[in-house]
């Protein structure tokens, strides 16, 4: 059973530090977990992560259920061992690749029936089987399935997928394989605050180990975004844990947690660091610029990392440049470790009540006009 | 000053064990290098070549002459220091390139006229700037200017190379910046028994720190390149270490060690990795292959890698067909552990006079009927 333990809340915000407990697994949060879509972080080994002190990571059903196959994972004796990682995985159900497969994917009460974008092969996700087929995985949060709308989309449609996704909720909180591991269920509503209000308050009625916040950061502007955000979470029950999809930017992400939001994801760290653009203080750096040509300083001076503690600037480009596998290697160490330490200072500044101060101080450096809400 | 000591040479072939030291960097013989010809054995970091006890490696002038340049490596304290690698380095000449690059360059007595590869700019290799250019790299061996003759060639044209390579050979070792650093002559003479012995014969009068053997592994049968080898290797003094050059399969440095070869290097352990073809005990495992789809076992069960250590091959398989990022990383680190697992045999072998046993039973299990000389 999931266990969350809030250990400080905030007076002045929302934002609070706690733990989370699944599988003898402990996370503390607010944390942020890198992308292993496939079972693995792009670029990173399973020792590399624990170095740069990852907690967990995200994997995906959809992926890992067209290839190895569950059967397989299975057989490895689960995710765990099959990666050969100890640390925390919530793996998503296959909401969000339905939403992107668009033309590949049809969507009924029963549930979605797709075609594998690596064979065209015919597949059906059912809520009751995306929690069955988690399980099997042994991941430690398990994801219900849902619908992602597109943005924008009207009223009419984002309210008749809303009650769908309410469904497939419902369905999943009483499939009987819900309780063999811990299940999340995916408040969506699109930019409709009085359907994100509802989306979020039947969810929490169905006695979830903790919501996530879906459907946000596809395209709406970051004001929409955080509107957005604070409909659903003025919902949703404050003892459990709060997940934010997807999310993000360090300073979204900064902002979602002074709103009470405990758990990020997203591809952007890595992503980012295979095509040369690194996280900094002060915002990023472009590895490939040519100003950087002759460049000995590391990527940023006081980072700790690997890449920083050994590597200048310029040998940094020169691998870029060249397209040396190096190259992502080193670069993604250096973004996971700037969301790992982002992540530890955002949980240092709650326990010493100086949230807000952390919070100005990044969106000094970090608030690009077009980002101000 | 390189400094050569044979520890222990064998009384039943010409196998011998020896300690090769220059700017305070030691490394055991007979060795291989792994090659990282822009500054970077692709895939791995320093630290894991480290943990591999590799012990050098094979850097490329050509290549980090046209990019970062020269003045870059320089900037950063030489090319250790740029790489963040403190083992072994020996720099090829781009003799190699001047072979490769065909249509791009023009061959005169003052050196090689190319174009670059990148953009088209032209430049001019002479046997001095070369060893001017690796002694401000801070290579530990430079390697001299010479032409590798394609396969087949005429007597004709074999020998007016080889006049050339011995001309541009004598430049180097009177070059004034000779001093600075410790130089390889090498040997060629393409498939010409006389040519190969009179190439070394004048070679070994210039007094060279070393000789490497080149124009070898280029298109010849087995049996000529070892021939050739053995007619090079007859005229070169004992007392100095000797370099095959791009060689090559495990069966074929442990012949090559038979016959006193000291150093080796190539690509094949990286180059495999990349496309899954994993070195093992007894010859090769396609990691590809559809049977190891669900093989929950090491690639070697014996082999003491971080990668046997903790994935199988059918995580590994995944990795491959699900083109991560981390497939060639944990495929390298084996293939090259391989590598070096194989060298340590070899040293221990002579040490203990019983490397024609250890031969023997390497041959008993990687020679294929073609290779068999």
């Amino acid at each position: 059973m999931l266990k969350f333990e809030i250990e400080k809340k905030l007076e002045n915000c929302e934002a609070r530090t706690g733990l989370l407990s699944v599988n003898g697994r402990t996370v503390q949060t607010p944390c942020f977990f890198p992308v292993g879509t496939q079972g693995t972080v792009k670029g990173m080994t399973p020792d590399e992560l624990s170095s740069q002190k990852v907690q967990g990571m995200l994997c995906n059903l959809y992926h890992l259920y067209l290839r190895p196959g569950i059967e397989t994972v299975e057989a490895a004796g689960g995710l765990h061992k099959f990666i050969n990682w100890d640390g925390f995985i919530i793996t998503d159900s296959g909401g969000f690749q339905v939403y992107s497969l668009k033309s590949l994917r049809k969507i009924e009460p029963e549930g979605v029936h797709f075609a594998s974008h690596l064979d065209g092969s015919s597949h059906l996700f059912t809520p009751e089987r995306v929690i069955e087929m988690q399980t099997r995985l042994g991941s430690d949060v398990a994801m219900v399935l849902d619908e992602c709308v597109e943005y924008p989309s009207t009223f009419a449609y984002a309210e008749s997928s809303m009650r769908l996704t309410l469904d497939w909720a419902k369905r999943s909180a009483e499939s009987p394989e819900r309780v063999a591991s811990a299940v999340f269920g995916i408040a969506q509503g699109a930019t409709f605050p009085e359907l994100r209000r509802e989306c979020a308050r039947e969810l929490a009625a169905m006695d979830f180990d903790g919501h996530a916040i879906g459907g946000l950061a596809v395209g709406e502007d970051k004001r929409t975004m955080f509107e957005m955000l604070d409909e659903s979470i003025s919902e949703l029950p404050i003892e459990k844990p709060r997940y934010m999809m997807g999310v993000g930017f360090p300073i979204d992400i900064a902002r979602a947690v002074r709103r009470g939001v405990d758990i990020f994801d997203c591809v952007m760290p890595t992503r980012n660091a295979r095509n040369g653009t690194l996280f900094v203080d002060d915002g990023k750096l472009i590895i490939k610029n040519a100003k950087y040509a002759t460049d000995m300083r590391p990527i940023e001076e006081t980072c700790d990392c690997y890449t920083c503690r050994n590597f200048s600037r310029a040998y940094l480009r020169h691998l870029l440049i060249s397209g040396e596998l190096l190259s992502p290697m080193l670069n993604t160490i250096h973004n996971i470790r700037y969301y790992m330490r982002l992540m530890s200072r955002v949980r240092e500044a709650i326990r010493d009540g100086q949230y807000l101060e952390l919070l100005a101080e990044l969106e000094a450096k970090l608030l690009k006009e077009k980002d101000i809400v």
